[in-house]
């Protein structure tokens, strides 16, 4: 079995020989480009070890990961449209670098090549991970669309939150693992471990996510401390201050919540004196362990030789633990 | 063997029975919108009349006719934003009624719901679907991004332009046309047949539409004639036109395209008035034939009794020969 590394190089290689057309001009360039910037390759990398796992070989789950990968991709790509973000992973957005119509027309046919990287699938193996293929990414659009319309909502309360990151966020690395054990030749009830351990690991990355904007470190973070603060991002951190402040502290809350764009830096110290004396980070971290067990509970009952499950654990460790 | 009119009943009964979640707001309701504004469903009744056509059952052939008019659906929805068309079939178009946002999301999950209904199919069957339908899907997209392009150049040719209505509209007739005589039982060969069929089809269908915005009867047409020559779209008209244009016509065309919603009534006579003198609705007329042609000489090649063809060269002669 390979190591992490060796899973990240495999795939970046493999990923390096993904070639598309030049014409028409505009469709595909957007792809390549945000397909390089990169990131942790976490799915693709979840779907190989799944797949050497359950004893199946590297090269026969590549084109099922590069699926996963692609799809998601696609997602950061029309996410980005919706958020208005600009920048992404430390580089500039396909919307802003090209513009809007670019990044929805790409960005659409970046899902239907996901689909095509399926084609060489066969039988129930093929039917199998197609139907958790699409019930998994039409939840991944429900999850956008709770996160949408969290916008203009005060009262979102922590389970509405915790759907809200499952759907959007933690189930396609449920899916990573389910796909990747049918591809190692996994039976039904074993992937759906598999699938289970993903979606509880999944919320537990997003939970220590919203930690890490508040309470990481700036340079290991790579990122400005408060991001999510300054925009009054509806995070675990912020639900569950709104859930636990008394009448003070939540006058204080509003007040910050009120200010936008003038005095950042003071707001983002304000709001996380407020967690402070909430002991939020404290909430965080235990909900962040709550979901952690139920993931390895799954995995635990996945029957295979815990020797085989340890480079997973070694991934759910550096999700987990990860300062950025 | 069905009529058009069975088969458009048999195809709006089923889709009322199609109901998707309440949950979360906002994600399916502008879906059931676009899908209820209708409009002639000329996919699904092809799939429909193809599958019959090769001695197929009706019923077994629904969820892929959805899966087509879903996909084409979804296509409207996202090429809408890209166009800022304000009107859709008499309707205000979802990113006016909702908001960009909304068109994008629901539109992707609107394609994921295309590719979920292909789900009952089995075997070699479902894989030659979902090939041909993803590889149309691509080509859709490429058609857009073609068209997109287009805007900016006014050196467009024929063949360029025939190439972009080929991928953006013809395509996906073809595909109707291929899928359905699959679900018939068709073989390989009649079933390309079929597709070469739908794609000439959609061709002549396409430069009847451009021939119908200068030359149509504003009743019977439904909207204003002129249209495309208000937004200086790339049809096949202009583009005849500025092939046989000499020095004054070009500089007469050259000057209208340069005017902008301040004279529109005088821009449209003058340009039809152009049209005129350069012979272009016979070119037009001339084009569309030969297409006709090719698309008819393929359904003669499909290896069955010509009874069984007569409801498709009804379609086919509807499409050809409408006023609207």
């Amino acid at each position: 079995m390979h190591s992490i590394k060796d899973l990240q190089d495999f795939f970046c290689d493999e990923l390096k020989k993904f070639k598309l057309n030049n014409e028409p001009s505009g469709l595909n360039a957007p792809i390549e480009y945000i397909l390089a910037i990169g990131g942790k390759r976490v799915r693709p990398v979840l779907v190989l070890s799944a797949c050497e796992m359950f004893g199946g070989v590297l090269m026969g789950a590549f084109k099922p990961a590069m699926a996963i990968e692609v799809f998601h991709n696609f997602t950061l790509m029309h996410d980005d449209i919706m958020d208005e973000a600009s920048i992404r992973r430390g580089k500039v957005t396909v919307h802003k670098l090209y513009d809007v119509n670019t990044a929805i027309l790409s960005g659409d046919v970046m899902l239907i090549y996901a689909y095509q990287l399926l084609e060489g699938l066969d039988g129930d193996l093929f039917k199998k991970i197609f139907r958790v293929f699409n019930k998994t990414a039409v939840k991944v659009c429900e999850g956008q669309r709770f996160d949408l319309n969290f916008e203009s909502r005060l009262d979102v309360n922590i389970e509405e939150y915790i759907k809200m990151i499952e759907y959007k966020t933690a189930v396609l690395l449920g899916c990573s693992l389910e796909v990747g054990a049918y591809l190692g030749g996994s039976n039904d009830t074993d992937a759906k471990n598999m699938y289970e351990f993903g979606r509880n690991l999944g919320i537990a990355f997003q939970i220590q996510d919203d930690i890490l904007d508040a309470f990481g470190d700036e340079e290991d973070f790579g990122k400005k401390i408060g991001g999510d603060i300054i925009q009054n991002k509806k995070t675990f951190l912020l639900i569950k201050s709104f859930e636990l402040a008394g009448k003070d502290e939540r006058k204080q809350l509003d007040f910050w919540l009120g200010q936008n764009g003038t005095n950042n830096e003071e707001k983002i110290t304000s709001v996380i004196g407020i967690y402070n004396k909430l002991g939020i980070n404290d909430e965080a971290e235990r909900s962040k362990k709550v979901f952690m067990e139920k993931a390895l509970s799954h995995l635990d009952q996945v029957k295979l030789d815990p020797e085989r499950k340890k480079v997973l654990i070694e991934i759910s460790d550096k999700l987990l633990n990860r300062n950025n």
